[in-house]
């Protein structure tokens, strides 16, 4: 194995892809967002890729506006598997792959979201990884008994706390705790158990959680939160993070702010990886990969494009396509708003050319060409303090992942920029991110020796 | 196929097994409640076994008190899998057994539930189930934010909206909405979209479910309260009750009672199914049985005998273990805390003798005995008016299990009382519950077509 670092590989495996009209790809099963074949397939694809982890996008809801009316219908963002189900069901047909979940701080309890990662984590032997989101959009808070998202703020102090009592509960048992010895009937040794016992100002949360320590000894936790809060965040408690930037110096000015923050917290800059989304389309020549690409950038409808706009910057649809974008008045609440707006301003876009500039990466980076040129564009944002790896994100699927995988991770590895064989059993392991510490051990027991009066322990 | 009425089978795979000293069980897997393959290997004996499903018993905590101190740590009803990620798993090394998953109301919302038990519905292709519980113990509560469980009505209160909110999600879509056109770009049929808008006391919910319909049109539901208020909930919504008995009289009334609600819910008796729970010991002879269980009840300490009375009737360890029971001061709230006392009070028992009593079945009925003793057990139950089928609670894991597989199922078939082959994929199918119609379908389109003032749909 090399020594020297290496580049990570995330797939974003989200329905039939991440372009707009990857349902209507010719290739694509267009009902795969249901299929559990499908995703197998596609995870499969990524194993075979060497990827360190599959990652599976969520919403408690249907995020798409259907605005102007007629949107949604014509897209396929409605209906999906559930990710903890569908992953604990993928982890039996993978070996080494990394399995990241998304699931919201802003709906969920700690104490079943400590649960079930957990429970992934000892199911898929120690590949289970936790995307941690604040679900920005009200179309999620009305399933959930509010009418609106709570502010940036609100949600990320819930969030906050909440990864810090999910950490606590992961470590609810220590890593010997279970003796299990029939002889003497003796199942655990109670001084390797720790009662979390939190009291906060969103969670009072007992414990001990009902599941043991995990391979990993924790999850594995993913954040991708791009503003203030978000970064913060990311800097005190993730291992990874996902951002989205178009340009070099936006991921430069995002890796470098993330990781300085990092210190503050006691952590080590390579503790945590920055893997910006990308979507690579490779083809042999760089004009068939602009073929390519050009099959589905021609099935974008005009309502799905708007209504693709509308997510972040409104509702559009009463100015002309041909004209320029409108400042907009009704701007949603996401980092994602200032990326369109900037792609617009920049290029002197009208509407129907936004959409069509953000259709297939809706704001991340598109690399079209040829396996040299997407590795050339994966090593300079790698090596220049921008990238310690990359989230694919494949327009359609299973086909635009399977290009990766037999076109640029060979280019990749050619470079000896890319494993040629996985490093490790575990996720943590692959992305050498080190044993997470219990830091109660011993704690307990060593009260418990000193109230007893005895030196021993 | 057997056209007559015939024994329904659950298995309830809890841990290492439903008897106390389970885990200490000589040929046990001491560590199985956390080992995958253990459950493997359970679930495949049920299909083997032509079970109707797979029942995994759950609590949003340890919920077996430390009571006297140092019950819990000989126990190991400690940690455990989360139920929806095993089966998910699970699902993937069977064909066609039903995987039915615990899953509380008072600590859950219900938007998650839906998508939870709809996905492992896709996921599994129509064996998924439901079991609702509203979470009896205050050890569960205070892992989220509360220091005692809300009392029976405020639990069964918004456990019946819970319910109807969860069914409702379930017919978000019409089993034909996505018609999936790639030529005209329409993804779903916007009529064929049904948003729930559900505004109750308990629960605002907008809805739509992000999940389509399932395959089993909705996944079945079980339920296992046994106080008032639970089999009213039964009555209403269920499928499958699993219920505790220990004589013949008592299954009679409780199964009389039941369906006898049914009606008000304009339901007919056959659309649910009881399963009493019981524990099948069975052996060549009647001795090699008896051996069998004695191997079992001799391992239990009496620390952790106390522990399991201590759960229903308070700490007792201030009694003398050969003295008589004493009226409970502090008896919790669970109807099983009757069941103990009417065992100690019928036979006069000791506390020793009634924790080694209850040691096994935890207050369900204990069969111990060749397979047609066995047999003529349910069948007196099951043609008396008492039971649809049963569900199997295994003294331990997997033989206690693999023991009725091989012994008892045979004897069931030989007498015509139970399958030769599953009847259908699905678990409603197996069961032989209707499909669900969806009660919306139409309403909508018809409601449009009138407001366009057209006669067509
Ligand atoms: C690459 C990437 C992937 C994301 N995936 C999800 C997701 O699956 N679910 C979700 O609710 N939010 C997701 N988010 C949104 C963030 O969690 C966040 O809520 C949103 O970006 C707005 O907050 P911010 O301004 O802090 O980024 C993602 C963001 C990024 C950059
Ligand atoms: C056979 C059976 C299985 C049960 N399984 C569970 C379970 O897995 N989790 C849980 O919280 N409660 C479980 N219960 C408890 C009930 O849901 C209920 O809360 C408890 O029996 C007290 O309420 P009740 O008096 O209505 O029965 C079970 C009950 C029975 C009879």
């Amino acid at each position: 194995m090399a020594s020297h670092r290496q580049i990570r590989l995330g797939v974003s495996m989200i329905g039939l892809g991440y372009h707009l009209a990857a349902w209507r790809h010719p290739d694509a099963p267009a009902g795969g967002n249901m299929e559990l074949q499908h995703f197998v397939r596609v995870t499969q694809a990524a194993e075979r890729g060497l990827f360190d982890m599959a990652f599976l996008a969520d919403g408690v809801g249907i995020r798409f506006h259907d605005e102007p009316p007629g949107a949604l219908c014509h897209t396929s963002k409605n209906v999906q598997f559930e990710p903890l189900t569908l992953l604990s069901a993928l982890a039996m047909v993978t070996e080494r792959i990394g399995l990241v979940a998304t699931a919201s701080t802003t709906y969920n309890e700690p104490y079943h979201v400590a649960r079930k990662f957990a429970s992934l984590d000892h199911i898929s032997d120690g590949r289970a990884g936790w995307n941690v989101v604040t679900s920005v959009t009200d179309m999620e808070a009305r399933n959930f008994n509010r009418d609106k998202a709570p502010g940036y703020d609100a949600r990320y102090d819930r969030a906050a706390e909440f990864v810090e009592v999910v950490r606590g509960l992961w470590e609810s048992w220590e890593d010997d705790a279970f003796v299990r010895d029939k002889a003497s009937g003796l199942n655990y040794d109670p001084g390797k158990l720790h009662v979390l016992d939190h009291h906060g100002p969103h969670f009072q949360v007992r414990g001990p959680l009902n599941v043991a320590r995990t391979p990993q000894g924790a999850p594995v936790i993913v954040q991708a939160g791009a503003s203030e809060q978000g970064r913060e965040l990311a800097a005190a408690t993730a291992d990874v993070v996902y951002a989205a930037a178009q340009r070099l110096e936006d991921a430069q000015a995002y890796y470098a702010s993330v990781k300085g923050r990092m210190a503050r917290y006691g952590r080590a800059p390579e503790a945590l990886k920055i893997m910006p989304g990308i979507m690579a389309v490779p083809g042999r020549t760089r004009q068939e990969a602009e073929d390519k690409y050009a099959v589905l950038q021609e099935l974008v409808q005009p309502v799905v494009g708007l209504g693709a706009l509308s997510n972040y910057l409104g509702d559009l649809s009463g100015f002309p396509l041909e004209g320029p974008v409108p400042e907009p008045t009704n701007r949603r609440m996401h980092s994602r708003a200032q990326i369109f707006l900037d792609i617009a301003r920049r290029g002197g876009l009208s509407i129907r050319q936004l959409y069509l500039a953000v259709a297939g990466g809706n704001g991340h980076r598109l690399v079209i060409g040829t396996p040299v040129d997407i590795a050339d564009a994966m090593e300079e944002w790698f090596l220049n303090g921008a990238a310690d790896g990359f989230n694919i994100l494949p327009p359609w699927l299973p086909g635009g992942l399977e290009d990766v995988v037999e076109m640029v991770v060979p280019e990749l590895q050619r470079r000896g920029l890319y494993r040629t064989g996985y490093e490790s059993r575990t996720l943590r392991g692959n992305l050498g991110i080190a044993w997470p510490e219990h830091r109660r051990a011993g704690v307990k027991r060593a009260a418990i020796a000193q109230a007893l009066g005895s030196a021993a322990q």
